[in-house]
Order: C-alpha cells, then sequence, then structure tokens
C-alpha cells in the first residue's frame, strides 16, 4: 500500500523498545524495523542476530525504514539488552510455567503507554523464529504479552508479532487515555539493578546450600526471579532487599566475633 | 513464534472474506493467508494474480496454512470477487477523492462484525503492492479503512494490513473473551501466612542487627511488607521465601559444625 509522504519529517517521539532475541533471518530483522516505522516507533534492539550485523537482507526487507535500521544497536544478552528498561513485556504464543500476569496487546499497549508518559523507559521482548523466547529469558520480564490467535493456527512471524504491538501502541497514544494520576509508586528501577540483585541472592543461596541439587536450581531460580520481576521494585526497594539478604548473611560474623564489617550495605534506609 | 495445538481442529466461523486485488508476489498472498490463518479468517479470494494460480511461493509462504490455500478463489475483476457480498470496505493508505465514509480499523472490523452477525456477506479489498486499489476499485465499496500509520512512512505491506484487519475483526469478535491461556498465576495466599512470613522474615532481621536503630524499625518493616504485599505472592511463593531467609541464616551453622538441623525448610519446590 503505498502513500508514504515523503515531505513529512520523522518524528522520534518516547516510544517502547523493540527487542528481538536472536534473530536468525536478516528478513525478519528489517521487516520487523518497516512494522515500526509504520507505527512511529523507532528504537530496535538486536540480541545475538545469527548472521551478525550489518545485515543486507535487512535493509532490504526494511523498505526504506532506513532511520530505524541505522540506529539498531546489538547485544550479546537479554540482560544487557533490557538493563535501562524499567518495564519490560515478553511476547509469548505458548503457556509457560511462570508466575507473571498474562496481558493481550491491549492492555499490554496500555500499560506500556502510561508507563512511558510518566518518563520511563519500557520495552517489548520477541523471540526466535523457530521456538520463542527461553524460560529464563520470560523470567526477566515483568509480564507477558500473547495474541488472541487461533489455537490451530498460533504461530506469529516475528515480524508480524512486532506489527501488531506497534499498532496497538500507536492505537493506545492516539487515544490519549491516560489516567490523570497513577498510585504514586516510586519508579521501577533499571533492569540493571535487578539483574544484579538477582546476582546477590543467588550467589549467596549457592553459598547456603539452597538449591539442594545443581538440576534443580535454574526451575528455583526462574520461580525466585519470577516473584521480584512481578513487583516492580524501585532503586530503594533493591537497596533495602540487598540489605537484608547481607543482613542475614553476615549475621554470624557479628555473632561469631567483633562486628568489624560495619561498612556493609545492611539496614540503610 | 511457535505455540500452534495440532490437536485443535480448524474452525470455519463465518468471517470476512479478503480480497486481494492484482498481487505481484506469490509470497504476499501465502504471508496473507497465514496473517488470515492466525486469526480465524479462511475466505481468501485473489484477483488477477500476476504469476497465474497456484502458485508455489505463495504455499511456501503460507507457513501450513493449507486450509486457507486450498480454498482460495481467483477471480478476473474485483466485481466479480465480490458479487455474493452486501458490505465491502477498500483498505487504503491515501487519501482519494472519493465521498466515502473512512474508518480506522477498529471501527470497521466492529461494522463488519454487526454485519456478519446479522448473517451477512462483508469484504475487505487490498491493493497492489506499487500503487494499491484503482480508484474506480475503491468506488464499489461502501467505505474506506485506513491505518492510523505514520505520515512519514506509511507504506503498509499488503500482508500486515491484512493481518491487522485480521486481528482487528477477531478483537471485535472476541470483546470480552478471553486469551487463549492466563498467567496460571496462583491464587494469593491467604493473609495470614503472609503475616507469618513477615514474622519470620523480622524476627530474623532483629537477629541480625539489620534495624540499626528501634526508631527506624517501623518504617523499614513498612517499607519491607509493601514490597512482598505488592507481589501477590502464593503459598509456594511464600514457602519459597521462607526457605531462603531460613537457609541464609543457618548457612554458618552448616559452615561451622556438622549440619545437624537438616529438617529445615530451605529449598523445598
Amino acid at each position: 500500500m503505498a502513500g508514504t509522504d515523503k515531505s513529512q519529517e520523522i518524528i522520534y517521539r518516547p516510544s517502547p523498545a523493540i527487542i528481538l532475541c536472536e534473530p536468525q533471518l536478516g528478513e525478519n530483522i528489517g521487516t520487523a524495523a518497516r512494522a515500526m516505522a509504520n507505527f512511529g516507533l523507532w528504537d530496535l534492539r538486536v540480541v545475538n542476530p545469527r548472521d551478525g550485523w550489518p545485515n543486507e537482507r535487512a535493509v532490504a526487507a526494511a523498505s526504506r525504514a532506513d532511520h530505524v535500521i541505522e540506529k539498531v544497536r546489538i547485544f550479546a544478552t537479554v540482560q544487557e539488552a533490557i538493563a535501562d528498561l524499567s518495564m519490560v513485556f515478553a511476547t509469548t504464543a505458548r503457556q509457560r510455567d511462570l508466575q507473571k500476569p498474562v496481558y493481550g496487546p491491549e492492555e499490554g499497549s496500555q500499560r506500556i503507554v502510561s508507563h512511558i508518559a510518566g518518563g520511563a523507559g519500557a520495552g517489548l521482548l520477541f523471540g526466535r523464529e523457530r521456538w520463542g523466547l527461553l524460560n529464563e529469558e520470560i523470567a526477566l520480564a515483568d509480564a507477558i504479552v500473547t495474541f488472541p490467535v487461533e489455537s490451530a493456527f498460533a504461530s506469529l512471524n516475528i515480524a508480524q508479532a512486532v506489527l501488531l504491538m506497534s499498532y496497538e501502541w500507536r492505537r493506545q497514544v492516539d487515544k490519549g487515555e491516560v489516567l490523570p494520576f497513577d498510585g504514586g509508586l516510586d519508579a521501577p528501577a533499571p533492569r540493571e539493578e535487578l539483574h544484579n540483585m538477582f546476582g546477590h541472592l543467588e550467589e549467596t543461596l549457592d553459598r547456603s546450600g539452597f538449591f539442594k541439587t545443581e538440576d534443580k536450581r535454574p526451575n528455583m531460580v526462574n520461580n525466585l526471579r519470577a516473584i521480584f520481576a512481578r513487583a516492580s521494585l524501585s532503586s530503594q526497594e533493591i537497596r533495602t532487599i540487598r540489605g537484608v539478604i547481607s543482613s542475614i548473611d553476615r549475621m554470624h560474623l557479628r555473632h561469631g566475633r567483633p562486628p568489624k564489617d560495619s561498612a556493609d550495605e545492611g539496614g540503610e534506609e
């Protein structure tokens, strides 16, 4: 469908980041870029693309969405790709054994629009062509977004999933229906702080013998992460929880001998 | 995105016909078929396809939406293709000098859903890759449907336009119906279990010296409780967190002397 007005300038308005996780085909990156451009998105991040970057097939498939392609950023892991965001939704067509809220595209987009209207960063995570996102990637997200597809034919192409979410985002923005106030919750922390907290907790639990056997560990880690990812923790709350972990962890030092290590991060408000 | 449940039967419910007008690329016919299948549409009509029919590239691009491809009907003109329908909307990204109502995808789909619910046939007309629909083709339609795209980048691929309309149709049909799966979030635990967890955590933190001064304690307790109260924890998750607390708390016992207290609640799934 023709209709582009070349006299118009591209507008870079605050909008969600689109994160493609290990896409195999350059065409899909390009078509996703084009779909984003159609609805005014521009922040495209690619985790570990199979064929490297830049990719000629992506450029060709983008069909002149050059302003998106030129800004593409490449990351080695999902954690790095979402480090600066404070709301991340994972898209999937399959039910997962993870404790996460599940939204449709409409409700998911409404939440993203409200979040971004509050000045914060949000992102949408899309999985591989063949098998989507891994559970450990979904565990990093606040919630799941899934599409109202036919269960007998549920497999959406990545670029089409990106298109639908871009369309829904635009539709919600254009409604301008952001609520006049929110719950006064502090802004959620950038993802990196949450990841560091995960690392702190899991390292401590490794030492404490919490994960009784190595094969149980991945599931238990995902379940623990799901609890905290769901809670939209602020930076202050993350510091508090890290203080809690450290405080309990070091208790025996204080009890066993003089508390020489008083400059820890425990208990600060 | 994987997720197709092959045990499910295809349902042919009353839904709008999709009419592609003189498509050049078989790929676009196939991708349109796949997009239709995702949202439960199945009546695909093609007017005068450049490369004839059947078309191998269409079959490949349909990605197993065979039930749509096998039912494709070929017509010589738009008039013949829409002859049995009583409501037809033409999609276009460009303003036309035609006196027609113009709807967005949402309003257009609502009208189609109502029309079909009344037992009548409806269709959506999509134009050529390069220049869309001719004015004389649009003139045959009841109304125009256009998309809320960026005017600086308005060119939607045909299959993507079909996808958006299929999605919107499905969304309107399903209004108030459920997503294919929900989060399966376990029911939040009775408040008493949460309170007991608070007690366990706070007692441990009292011993660990987390609350540096007594006057800081109430606020810090409230902040900690707020985090966990917000997370809608299930009974299992509460047991997990209590296991985490106990595990860290007792680490020094295990490290300092033989673990005589192995019947603790730590680390059970």
